[in-house]
């Protein structure tokens, strides 16, 4: 019988994955801030990247490598690399160069950054401190410690995946609490996996299953510079089912993305949105993400106020087709509103309120119509957010 | 020579109209509630809506209507009265059937209504109230006041317009603070003139104005049910000049667009942004309004940080085509990026940021490519604003 099992070796769960993060002084007080991910074969990679066009340097250095194999991803945080111009990919190489005389056994090498915009690269410093990384270490915890911006929590996932013929493992961190938006977000993501899959399949599972993750979570609606979604397989297991690693990879991703709004800037509930009965699945999907993005409705989150006209006014406002004749809306299974019938009394805003307070919670949105579906993510906005990003380069 | 000359008249500043604001305890403290705009002849009608598609009752009834000429205007404020269903319109009817009893000179009169959404209107209390009017009144600070929500300043302007031919007024009063967005706004906007003008140039007139003013403008990026901008002549000055009288009404409605976002929930700073340089019109509004509407940049402004990584990153996300190699970012006069040259160094920081501490200032974002202009207008976005949405209802 095939099983997905949940282990707690992050990055470095697949066979030949090494990984680990360490403080060079980019952060206050002896935090880590540069990570590495190394593997002792040649991988496979797919990628997915921000649909932002003020490109960061590392992603339009990655780019330009068109069709390769790597064996080693380096990333740094506090600095974005991003709006730096040509210089900016004259850094990435220069460290990366620097990283291969230290390591003659990294291959086609990688950057990824994040942190402020529009500020060179400490490039000296980067490469200084990445000569002290040692590249047999398997510290999945510390590289996800390493790459952390305003996130309070790291956030990293592995899951061993047997069937039939073997067992590969899917291990992945990643990074993401602000800029967070349906169009990718302010992430960094790295999955490591021993499955034996060629880049073509992965790119392909990699995008579909990037829509109804990455894609369906919200902190703010903004879309950053520096994005990045990397999948690498060493195929090390020699074992390979299609179905079973897109589950396991679903799992992965579907964690991490959750994981991004949970620790969303300030953000003190996770919220499901389920958007049903929609003309079709496109339609869902603007009234889903228009619900995540609402500020109007995030604040109503963040006073735990079942204010259900707003919901009723934010889909309205996203263009579908809609009628508040056939609308309903439910706060986990409390119907609030139902095809135009009002019935929401003290007694009904009382139980409603109840579910406000819940940490996490389904607001069902049934338009009525037809049958497109889609479920979005997204959290509630509070003070701390204004807090966070009034403050951020300080 | 013709001239355009403030007064502070008001909504009653043309010839034959009436209007005033009384308390009826849809507020709490005796504060005024319910407004009405009367005029001794009967009006031609011009009007713009939201384009919410959970169009509130008293737009809906006010459609019904067809072409049709008015003397009389109900405003009440605190419930919206939206999502009510056909109960919400035979509302409307009831109490303006019992206007109509109580004062015969009424013909075709309409309602608008703000407050919250989902709660059926107090239709007793309210034609109870509107009873006590007195029609001869013209107090135009009370029902400016009566229709405010969340506003915590009245909005009202009037110009006396002086042409070849005579001379003629514009008066106006408006409400506004949040769910401000640029396709329209949670705003109710009334309009009055003796302007000897007809319904179908007004409307022509109104929606090209409404353009670069009430659509140029966003708070929150919310757009509402119940949004209304009307526009009423009675013609009795017999006076017009179509180049004036879109002068003065353009100028009516910039100023009361933008004293919305002054008022702009826990707003603090008012930000004109020019976006120049872009491919086509229609890109330079797409990059103005993503400017004006994003989260990252109103918390930058809010904590007075000179961040112009965040206005890059954010005309990079809007999707209109654009460059880091071609864009140049000022603050005022004080040009921070130019073409991909970074040059913001300690002592220009310093400058940026003051520049940010005062409560008006524009900025310009210049995007190289093309000759496509727009200027929208937003404000920041702090503490204030979570606090008045989180406890909107209470």
């Amino acid at each position: 019988m095939s099983k997905i099992v949940p282990n707690n070796k992050g990055v470095c769960a697949a066979e030949g994955f090494y990984a680990d993060g360490i403080a060079i002084g980019l952060k206050r007080e002896g935090q880590k801030d540069i990570a590495f991910i190394y593997s002792d074969t040649l991988c496979e990679v797919a990628s997915v990247f921000t649909t932002n066009k003020m490109t960061a340097a590392p992603i339009r250095h990655f780019r330009a490598l068109g069709k390769f194999k790597t064996n080693f991803v380096l990333i740094n945080s506090k600095n974005a690399n991003a709006m730096t111009g040509p210089e900016g990919i004259e850094d990435i190489c220069e460290v990366l160069e620097g990283m291969k005389k230290k390591f003659p056994q990294i291959e086609n090498p990688v950057m990824s950054s994040t942190g402020v915009i529009g500020v060179r690269l400490p490039k000296q410093k980067i490469l200084e401190g990445a000569c002290g990384f040692d590249l047999s270490k398997k510290e999945p915890a510390s590289a996800s410690a390493a790459i952390m911006t305003t996130d309070t929590f790291s956030k990293s996932i592995a899951f061993d995946v047997e069937c039939e013929s073997g067992s590969f493992s899917i291990g992945a961190m990643a990074k993401g609490a602000g800029m967070i938006n349906p169009a990718m977000a302010t992430m960094l993501c790295f999955i490591t996996t021993d499955a034996d899959v060629e880049a073509a399949m992965m790119q392909e599972i990699l995008n579909e299953l990037t829509k109804t993750t990455f894609n369906a979570i919200s902190v703010d609606g903004d879309t950053s510079t520096n994005d990045t979604l990397l999948l690498l397989s060493n195929r090390k297991s020699g074992v390979f089912d299609k179905e079973l690693f897109t589950e396991g990879l679903r799992r992965v991703m579907h964690f991490l993305a959750l994981e991004m709004v949970r620790d969303g800037e300030g953000a003190t509930k996770l919220v499901e949105y389920v958007v049903t009965g929609a003309k079709d699945a496109r339609e869902a999907e603007i009234a889903a993400k228009a619900l995540s993005d609402s500020l109007l409705v995030k604040t109503a989150l963040f006073g735990e106020d079942p204010n259900w006209g707003r919901i009723a006014s934010t889909i309205g406002a996203s263009g579908i087709a809609c009628d508040e004749a056939t609308l309903s809306v439910s706060f986990n299974d409390l119907c609030v509103y139902e095809k135009g019938k009002l019935h929401f009394d003290a007694a009904m805003e009382e139980k409603a309120a109840k579910v406000m307070k819940l940490p996490e919670f389904t607001i069902f949105c049934d338009i009525g119509l037809g049958e497109g579906e889609f479920t979005a993510y997204g959290c509630d906005l509070g003070y701390e957010y204004v807090k966070i990003n009034a403050d951020y380069r300080t």
